[in-house]
């Protein structure tokens, strides 16, 4: 790296590289190439990244600071394959694989993951989102890292084992919250009622777990141990059977956990 | 009612009639009576609204245009046995209660139903929470629906039928979730990580589930069918089994729900 500004090769064009994509190019980095297997996704991104849309890996420019490679945790290794990567430093963007998954690939390997639920068509300040970088030599981790603070207010290195570790605290803080909100407001919706009356208490529910400690700002019938409540919701649910098991599940979890 | 505020007297000193209370004496009605199973908490909550606190619920005042019953739902009958209500507006302030529970009571009834999760001891912005009401007569409709809007933007007279179904769809988008964020941020603090890294990831979860609909934003390795991934969030839960099986059930409700 000669200067303060990068200069990326990108590979794969879903909702990690596009938004990563954009925000690198806004911090003044240069993302010099895009190769994705859906050729048409990687000639949109390209045009919109000011940057080349390649064939075949092997055009990716030898001088690149970095190959960073955001394509889903299965194809990896696949794409990876394609060709021999010298002395490139690949980079992974994945919540759950380790580092060593480069291993057979470059000497020279990274993280850089970006914590947060990131879709193509979803703007998102980039500056809130935490990303967890890590590397196989100092200068790589430096490198990422003073990537990350170009585009973001957190980075911090993290370990392997660490970051899929928050991976997973992750798929209850987000995945199983927003199935447990498709759940109520298809529920809601289903029985003919007006489901955005849900939305103030959905974001107090959130502000007050985040401001407290969730588990001391619990509410509901659960909870409090309402036998009766919880015996007329269940009826409720009669003609919604996968929702009566969940709820049976949940509620006995909550009590569970707090006694 | 004789003037645009209301003279009101509480039964209950517990989150509701506390935050309830509060919202009435900011909009300039009177608070007259406190009376609560908890004397001491009774006495405090007065104090805190220039009320009188009650020793016994005889000396509610006959002239005040409503009682306002905050206590608990397998409370309420209890209560209400310990005097006679002549001609006294009674309304309850529960979720899942049917208006009808106060038939045995008094000839004028109520329902001032906050739909909005409330401590004690945590501010809310009244403004923004519905209030969802009823009426066995239109007159104290009227009265209850005016004394909500004084308090809130947002006041909807609704069946207690759909007041019931509405509490149930926000057990799941206000109890379920808070104890996802509370199974996945202990977890986090279990294993030694900084759990306020996903806090911009659950902020931006429900912004995002918020403006779209949640099951169209859903991510994760459940929707995506990420076997490998799955497998390894089970082998890392071995040593939380409960969390392991609140995995699973949650997975394959996601993966039920989407195919």
């Amino acid at each position: 790296m000669n200067s303060s500004f990068c200069r990326i090769v990108l590979i794969g064009s879903g909702n990690v590289a596009t938004r990563l994509g954009k925000a690198f190019r806004s911090a003044g980095h240069s993302v010099l190439q895009v190769w994705s297997r859906n050729r048409e996704h990687a000639e949109v991104l390209a045009r919109e990244l000011g940057a080349e849309a390649l064939r075949h890996p092997d055009a990716i420019e030898a001088t690149a600071d970095l190959v960073l490679v955001a394509v889903s945790d299965s194809a990896i290794e696949n794409v990876l394959g394609l060709r021999s990567w010298d002395n490139l430093l690949l980079v992974h963007t994945s919540g759950s694989l380790p580092m060593d998954v480069l291993v057979p690939f470059s000497t020279r390997r990274g993280v850089f993951y970006p914590f947060q639920t990131l879709s193509r068509q979803v703007e998102v300040n980039m500056q809130e989102v935490p990303v967890l970088t890590e590397a196989s030599n100092e200068n790589d981790l430096a490198l990422l890292n003073h990537l990350g603070k170009s585009i973001s207010g957190r980075v911090q290195p993290v370990s392997s084992e660490e970051r899929a570790r928050l991976h997973l605290a992750g798929v209850f803080c987000s995945n199983f919250i927003n199935h447990m909100l498709a759940l109520g407001m298809e529920y809601a919706r289903k029985e003919g009622l007006d489901s955005t009356l849900l939305d103030p208490l959905i974001r107090e529910t959130v502000r007050k777990a985040l401001e407290n400690n969730p588990r001391e700002v619990q509410t509901g019938p659960a909870v409090r141990g309402d036998a009766n409540v919880i015996k007329k919701h269940l009826s409720l649910l009669e003609s919604h059977p996968d929702l009566q098991k969940m709820y049976t599940f949940v509620t006995e979890s909550i009590q569970a956990f707090h006694h």
